[in-house]
């Protein structure tokens, strides 16, 4: 069952730090890249130009996990996180306009994202939250 | 089969970042918590004081993969990070000496890892790397 993000969430998912994104490859290993993401909504939303292996593995299995390291440190100086557990979903198209706004949070305001800008191309990958941890003052 | 860490893997990973390390659950869903790294000879060493999941996971599913962020970027502006795959093996005994290690590089060269410092208790989580990957003037 999906959860609302916390404020705090929403915060650290649009603060422009990577997430972590983990799919599940074939033989259920973890796979791992490193992704822009931003909010559609309630829903953590990334794109993608190519049908890249974390595409294809959210098809086959739409479990996912991804992390974010966010500003400031606990008492016993370990750094604050978000990790989001839920399930993904591939929209196809949408990805040039998707990565042309991150680009404005990831590479600064007035950037252009490279590359090819037709707005059908692409996928865009939709997770909806299931579960919300890591260590920081929104911590569960 | 392990593959032996390349000396920009090794500058990575003693850097003093975050990892963010990934085991299986008994579902087979990806677990994702923050850790401190260090190396041992060819491996790459977390320490815990508690039988977290993690610790749980590792002994019944070796598979990780552990994720880094890097200093630079590539000529689009994507972050250099660093991805390895690979399996753990859980060393019981010598968490509190790790840790202190650990937290010279983590904390400060005169910090003092908070809590027990007995070195027979805690475990440590022992990495042997598989496949190397990522972005980066290091990637393969």
């Amino acid at each position: 069952m999906s959860v609302v993000l916390t404020e705090e969430a929403r915060r650290i998912i649009t603060a422009g730090r990577l997430a972590h994104l983990v799919t599940l490859d074939p033989d259920g290993s973890p796979q791992v890249s490193l992704v822009w993401v931003g909010l559609d909504g309630d829903r953590i939303v990334s794109g993608h130009m190519g049908a890249w292996r974390k595409v294809q593995n959210i098809r086959r299995d739409p479990r996912v996990s991804l992390s974010i390291e966010a500003e400031g440190r606990n008492g016993h100086g370990l750094d604050h996180y978000l990790v989001v557990r839920g399930r993904a979903e591939v929209v196809e198209g949408g990805a040039a306009p998707l990565l042309q706004r991150l680009a404005h949070v990831y590479l600064g305001p007035d950037k252009v994202f490279p590359g090819v800008t037709d707005p059908g191309l692409g996928d865009v990958e939709a997770i909806s939250a299931e579960r919300i941890g890591g260590v920081g003052p929104w911590a569960p």
